[in-house]
């Protein structure tokens, strides 16, 4: 378990200024982390993955709140991985993961918003979404020709622009809050280098050929100006309703931890309970327990 | 045609207190339209009509704006009628039509605007909410019992609760215009004298027999904690970018004439033209013609 002040370091603080800069893409945990080792990560992960199908289930039972996850990071980061290794021991039926890729026609004729308004998870469900509506201040910010793709009405795509992007974005967050969805946000943070070495890897073993894209290396190509769209989005979007954290992915085992610690931690907060009986109720079931005894 | 000046009385000042005993259900047009008499009325819609099926026209081959509609309205004020009245002319392919009834058991499962963000027109196109995310702030808030259905997390369904409801309107509104979409909202504002009046046709003529339920015998007995909940809906909601108005809805060409004319007026407001070829692409569309005339 990573420790709730290490968590707190993670976190983004509203209204703060950000440089990713100071984040540690290569965090191993503290002194005393370290001594765990990376062999104990399995189990660490296999702990926390039971800690976190408990705790699905009582949001499931419980039926008042939604979790909404949103994973963001630059390609080879471990959005894939981690979803597959902290999300496998889930009950599916409790779970949905929504993929955005390109928009289609039909959802670049709507605001940017709606093919994710459309997918929101219901209540006692947990919403995966592998990229999200912050690719619209980050991909299409650092190519600002997408913008025009969408065939808004003409006007600047200034300061303001992004601005009130992300306005929309706070007040649609803050609307799910208000209704019952717990929003959390992850930035895999991965390092420029670590990033090579994962696509070398992609290049080199055959079972790994089907991840490269060249337009990953392209996007490669404009690294420093994600990583200033990152900080903006981050900085103008981390709310105290629905906060970012950037988490180290240097180490698959320390992303992979971290996530499913703060998932775990936060459904843990609301101190949900399986819903109780009333006297009358508990006396109907054991009621219908001796009908069906005596059948 | 009801001359701007009339429509600018229709509308809801943003920001100022509103008392709906200042607008008048029963208007029949200044002094000078009322010399068109109401005979004249029906060429009055055909032209409507005519410029509406125009305008709407422009907006799909423009495909840069959507429109939406939302009519909000006690019983037997006249929003089927409207539609039926208003919209008949217009091509289907451009405009869609929501009634929002009792949500369902997934609706209930998500926030209260989300069965309304999946509805939505994309652009080109006239969406139009019969009744919408506002019967929230309206039923909802006579029968606060209703809250409870959406199994919201608990809390107190005070002033603040209903405050962050407006809000959360405001913001998505906001959000469509700023992407494109024109939002214009008509309450039609009918006494409770016609809405009488109305309910005993309904019951009177077997034709009419289908379009009564007791249930809004019912709710008329709300009539007064009604009044009071859209005044301080429109109030709260009617904002520079997505105003409402008030149509009196004692005579049924009046409303009509008026919502035909405002969302004439709107669009024209737009200056919309057909998309303009370049010189290449007119020498292109020459060729052509060419082609096809040697076949």
């Amino acid at each position: 378990m990573i420790t709730k002040e290490v968590i707190e370091q993670f976190r983004v603080t509203p209204g703060k200024k950000l440089k990713l800069k100071d984040f540690d893409t290569g965090f191993t945990g503290t002194d005393e982390q370290k001594r765990l080792a990376k062999e104990k990560a399995t189990d660490i992960l296999d702990k926390n993955r039971e800690h976190l199908a408990t705790a699905q289930n009582l949001l499931y039972a419980n039926d008042r709140h939604a979790l909404l996850v949103i994973i963001q990071a630059m390609d080879a980061a471990g959005k894939d991985g981690t979803i597959k290794h902290v999300f496998s021991g889930i009950n599916p039926q409790g779970c949905q993961v929504y993929s955005f890729k390109v928009p289609s026609a039909e959802e670049l004729d709507h605001t940017f918003l709606w093919r994710h308004m459309k997918a929101v998870p219901e209540r006692g469900r947990i919403g995966i979404f592998n990229r999200s509506y912050y690719e619209d201040v980050l991909i299409v910010k650092v190519h600002p020709e997408l913008v025009e793709k969408s065939n808004l009405p003409p006007g600047p795509r200034d300061h303001r622009f992004w601005k009130d992007r992300y306005d929309d974005i706070n007040a649609f967050e803050r609307h799910l809050v208000r209704n019952g969805t717990i929003v959390l946000k992850f930035f895999l943070h991965v390092s420029k280098e670590v990033q090579k070495e994962r696509f070398m890897e992609r290049l080199d073993r055959p079972d790994k050929n089907w991840k490269f894209s060249l337009g990953d290396l392209k996007e490669r190509g404009y690294w420093d100006m994600y990583q200033d769209a990152y900080e903006d989005a981050l900085e103008a979007t981390s709310t105290e309703v629905a906060p970012w954290y950037v988490i180290p992915a240097d180490h698959k085992w320390v992303t992979r931890t971290a996530v499913a610690d703060i998932i775990v931690n936060t459904i843990h907060d609301l101190e949900l309970a399986y819903p109780k009986l009333s006297p009358e109720q508990l006396k109907a079931l054991a009621e219908a327990k001796k009908r069906l005894e005596a059948e």
